[in-house]
């Protein structure tokens, strides 16, 4: 037995019961080590495989391998697993090799989902979520994502914004979307949701300072409708409030 | 103060532990009545205030009266509350009488997130949430998200697919995606994902059977690269596997 468990992007309170269950009920532990450190106390005497970052094909190698032994295994991922998480090699694999294996993907709280819980309720009305990093994206089919996101007004959740290798995609993303949204059209930037080191700003697609997103930042950009009152951002569904 | 929490969509397994906690610290429980019901066994003794369906508006101006007189309320709403729930029209009337209220939003799953973990890792790029229903929306500007989003090649997740009184959205919809998307492309459709009568269907653009979707369904749409194995659906992320 496989899980594929998503851990939400916090702390253990954002743990779904079913990912503490799938935790438990483990035999070996597979994840990058930051994760793994998150829930040390619920896999003590449990076998361990840890990988650094950009291990991603090797995690998911040693948990196919030893699921293949026979043995109950947990791969652990935070957010949830199946958006830009390990989900996806890890069926890959499984289609490539033509495995015949048990899995159970455990859904977790997505990034996106928790970081709009800390600014409001900017995700009341269609969104979708881009990744900026064009590791395994080509560059073009974002821009053509991100113009046309903007111009259906989309509210659009951006994941992997900006690093050091690419610090001028989000400043491009946004002056894609200028022509189509407002310049005040709110923006709400989260680092860390969650966490202890939680952290976040309220700005507009104007006023921007892209210098305080990073990595593991999440960048929100509100619709036509979306609006600011004290530090929420709102995005109405449309009821006649 | 205000607690506004998603419940997941599924049964207590999908609830989070931070869910589980603002309930438990709160006096007051508001919600409709499928959902107390699925959390029966924690707010015995509390005070709860529920209403039928249809009844938001009247939902969260009980909430928010209550937390006015100073007491600690849990609204609580299926999935995630700030993703088409309860927390935009409590914000909206926040905002429209100037309220200084104490409000915490806890997040919750998804219902788009929970589906497609049930059906593998369709979501594993970029993608975006269209609610179909036009009771809050134009129908046109409905159209154009649509057309946009399957042009830009995101996987798309149709909540409110089809009820009684729109029978013909989805078709409407899967139309409008035709000259975008490839007939064969995968689609996964998820009743009560969670829910002791969850069920589900994997099928085609070009073969989907309509009359299976209800109005609590998510329907999920695979991108260019989306494949079938087995019983999974796969949206790759792009390593080389």
């Amino acid at each position: 037995m496989l899980y594929l468990v998503g851990l939400g992007p916090g702390d253990e309170g954002t743990m779904t019961q079913d990912a503490i269950a799938a935790i438990q009920d483990a035999e070996v532990i597979v994840g990058y080590k930051t994760y793994t450190n998150l829930i040390k106390h619920l896999i003590e005497g449990k076998e361990l495989i840890r990988t650094g970052m950009c291990k991603e094909l090797e995690r998911c190698e040693a948990a196919i391998e030893a699921a293949k032994s026979g043995k109950k295994v947990a791969l652990v991922s935070s957010g949830d697993v199946g958006v830009y998480g390990m989900a996806g090699p890890v069926f890959e694999i499984i289609a490539r090799d033509h495995l015949d294996l048990e899995v159970k993907v455990v859904a977790g709280v997505t990034s996106s989902v928790a970081s709009a819980a800390m600014i409001g309720c900017p995700l009341m009305h269609d969104f979708c979520h881009i990744s900026l990093s064009d590791l395994l994206t080509p560059w073009d089919l974002i821009e053509k994502r991100v113009r046309m996101a903007a111009d259906a007004d989309f509210v659009i959740c951006f994941y992997n914004p900006r690093s050091k290798g690419r610090p001028d995609h989000l400043q491009k993303a946004f002056e894609l979307m200028s022509p189509f949204k407002r310049p005040e059209t709110p923006v709400g930037i989260v680092k860390a949701a969650g966490r202890a080191k939680e952290d976040m700003w309220l700005t507009t697609l104007a006023e921007i300072d892209y210098s305080v997103v990073g990595m593991t930042s999440m960048v929100i950009v509100g619709n036509k409708s979306t609006y600011r009152y004290k530090d929420y951002i709102i995005t109405p569904r449309g009821y006649m409030v």
